[in-house]
């Protein structure tokens, strides 16, 4: 079976960068610095579904991850002051780990984010810069 | 600086156990099986404040816990069809890992569990139940 990204995701993030374990996106939500990354294994639903060495590789990615959402928010003007990291899937099986930035003026601090309405494309402009910052290696 | 359990979690959850990195803790919630997890060294904030070692091990203990949740939901009847994984940290800054047990019929369904009302404790006795199967080795 091979790894195809669930087409959920397409309704409101896009892709941003392929790492060694994990497709990212850019979740198209200009309240919040907010990357996705999706492991590309094919059936994968829970964390513990992953291999040990996957595992571990998740975590390299989680914390490049929470590096570069801070990056996004300093470029996007959304200082990230918290960082909230998560795996949910009640609504989208597919296994993905939400990484996103968060600070105590954003327009559901301290609520989390998931199944809240709202969504706030970014600016075409903002969009392109910040899947470039995504991108470099 | 020595670990010191937040005072905040008193207010809704129980000791558990104490695993190799982490302090567990029960939610004291019986619409959920809910486990907290929280690396007993101070100052942490994010999951990029652990070291690699640590990192590694709290993986283990997400693992374990994600084990321990499918064991605590058969046995008070609510069983688990998702594991929601999190660290938030928007009201509580001590690091801490929510494992929560979910099912199509829980009261929140598919929304997070998190800044939510409606928190029922569990009956004393079966509090007690959960808490025996948490402390087994």
């Amino acid at each position: 079976m091979a790894f195809v990204v669930d087409r959920a995701f397409e309704a409101a993030s896009v892709p941003a960068a392929d790492w060694p374990l994990c497709h990212v996106r850019l979740q198209d939500d200009a309240r919040f610095p907010w990357l996705v990354l999706i492991p590309r294994r094919a059936g994968l639903v829970e964390l513990i579904d992953l291999r040990v060495e996957e595992g571990a590789q998740l975590w390299v990615e989680i914390a490049r991850a929470s590096g570069l959402i801070r990056v996004l928010g300093e470029h996007a003007g959304l200082p990230v002051e918290k960082l909230n990291v998560a795996t949910l899937g009640n609504v989208t099986r597919q296994l993905h780990v939400h990484v996103v930035g968060r600070r105590a003026d954003d327009p559901l601090w301290p609520d989390p984010v998931w199944g809240r309405p709202g969504r706030e494309p970014w600016p075409s402009g903002a969009r392109a810069a910040l899947l470039r910052l995504a991108a470099a290696p």
